[in-house]
């Protein structure tokens, strides 16, 4: 069996584990940076290594349009394409589809929408996703679904009800193989009975690994937390789980107390490029006067190459004349704090000192005291 | 003596040697990739090394409007703000004046201009230029000269006369000593006999290296060879040469042949920002639909990051999504490639077949068999 998901440690609900892949070990909790089109942005697949990236999440609906899946494939999958040899997740297109693309219709069967791109036409339905996934090759796949609005009941249940259908037949176009682990997605807004209807619903496909999705899309970080408190309950507790888009780093450990595994978000790069990074103390932007002359690494506790190395005025400095160097080692930093942040709170659980570390990690980054 | 010049082998004009400095041994003949604004566009530090970068070239245009020499200075220098801790040479700015800013008043003391940044004033004299490349603290430092277009006489005529001029105050501002070399640039255009005038002149003040400025700014390739098979020979023979902002591949083959031992050019990260690349037969745009499925690295000779990991497939996906990773890999290679085509050449002229490793060279890059 190349995919199976090992428990090592529990505290409270948090969970400490190793997930096992195709492609290589994931120590759990993990936060994976995101590829949009094959490569995370501005960061070589040797500087991911290095900052201790295990996880790599890949889109499918940005692949399909450009360069394809065929090609993809042809050239030897995902893995070898983007030179990225450890595990790699691919969503399932619907996020995307919902949030960029011109829709022209959307019924039971599937989605027909216009590509942002070239306004070329297209149609997704879980059938389409699947053989678009299997061409990309990653270890993790995901269920097509579809992820409104968190907060409009009606709406959110239309969408758990055609996720739920969408999901079985994900799981018969796509049974388990050695190859590829495929994930269900529990939808439900900020409904608590709707997530439990999507939930039960996934629970009897037997799923590899569970998603939350529909979450962090605009209702409040206390909508969040109240509903991760019901909705990760509903989950097995003997399979990885997976929270969909959440990448703030007050809501990562947030979540890993309830019992989240795996995390994804394009935050820490898409900040970066507009010159904030996460330190500490809070967030902060590099591009202000302020540190015009500040000789301080960004962070003094980190040990990614960006702070072993470069002043706050120098990366200033970069910001602020645009210079693509900016980019990527406020990426590189960005990244590796928030996977530092999964390393500790690992170890805290296995050292049974969760709370502590949750406590202390939020006071100081939410400057509450 | 922390700077000076060995000749270690001849072959024919063209020489290999050592150029010491305080912050390292410069094999010559080298190419130096430019960091206009302290970086060396997506291309970090550790990777400039890996690539075989001895020389780093600065600025002093740049880095005077934005962020100011005192700031760089006051922060410990360039070498330390930058972290490129091995040589470092930085241009007087009168090039850039010439060429970006808006000239305000030019008269036979210097420049006043306005950036083209913010439209703010500044004047540059030789002794200002000089004060500034002191705070940023670089190797090997340049005189301020004025660099006319070519081919006009008269105002090549007049641009001689006070690079000539300019030239005995940066001496006499800078004279010789441990930190900070200080190199004369030779003008005069096409003209044999102004390149005579002002070579002669610099001679007098004995600098420890000679530069030729105002080619590569215009005038056909066959007039900069034939300019170079005249001035060349006026610069002595015991002081190392550089030959300013030239980077074609077959440009650096025919100058290394004539006695040049110094280069420096946008040229390599430029062209790679817009999707071309070199390679032994020829340059070529990587965004080319030919390219779309092919497996092969850039160049199957070449030792770089890119080439050592990448498809050509892989690298123009990058190109048409606009992807930062791409300028990164194409940059990598286009400067490795200059590097290399340097260290190959060096090998030559000690194993005396630069004549036959030059012609073998250009016969397949310039595709003339």
């Amino acid at each position: 069996m190349t995919f199976y998901f090992e428990r090592l440690k529990t505290q409270g609900a948090a969970r400490a584990g190793i997930l096992h892949t195709p492609h290589g070990d994931i120590l759990t909790p993990v936060f994976a940076p995101v590829g949009t089109q094959a490569t995370v942005k501005a960061v070589p697949p040797r500087d991911l290594r290095e900052v201790g990236t295990s996880l790599v999440l890949s889109n499918t609906y940005h692949l399909h349009l450009r360069p394809g899946s065929d090609l993809v494939r042809d050239l030897g999958g995902l893995h070898q394409f983007m030179q990225w040899q450890g595990p790699i997740l691919t969503d399932s297109g619907g996020f995307q589809v919902f949030s960029l693309a011109h829709i022209n219709r959307i019924d039971d069967d599937g989605v027909t929408f216009q590509s942002h791109i070239d306004g070329s036409r297209h149609r997704f339905t879980p059938e389409v996703s699947m053989a678009i996934q299997e061409n990309l090759g990653a270890d993790i796949i995901m269920a097509f679904d579809q992820c409104p609005p968190p907060t409009d009941r009606a709406v959110v249940e239309t969408a758990v009800a055609r996720t739920s259908d969408w999901a079985a037949r994900c799981r018969e176009a796509h049974p388990d193989d050695a190859r590829q682990a495929l994930f269900g997605i529990q939808q439900g807004g900020i409904f608590a009975d709707l997530r439990e209807q999507s939930s039960a619903f996934l629970r009897g496909l037997d799923f590899p690994g569970y998603a939350i999705g529909g979450l962090a899309v605009g209702e409040s970080k206390a909508e969040m937390y109240a509903t991760l408190d019901q909705c990760v309950p509903m989950l097995p507790e003997d399979k990885p789980r997976y929270l969909m888009g959440v990448g703030a780093p007050d809501d990562l450990a947030q979540a890993v107390k309830r019992g989240i595994d795996i995390f994804d978000c394009v935050l820490p790069t898409r900040l970066a490029r507009h010159g904030a990074v996460f330190t500490p103390d809070g967030s902060i932007n590099i591009g202000r006067e302020l540190f015009k002359r500040d000789e301080r690494p960004l962070d003094a506790d980190c040990d990614c190459y960006c702070c072993q190395n470069f002043s706050r005025a120098y990366l200033r400095h970069l910001v602020k004349a645009k210079e693509l160097l900016g980019h990527y080692l406020l990426s590189v930093h960005n990244i590796r704090f928030l996977i530092r942040l999964m390393e500790e709170m690992r170890r805290a659980i296995f050292e049974e000192r969760l709370e502590a570390y949750t406590q202390c990690f939020l006071e100081r980054y939410l400057q509450t005291v």
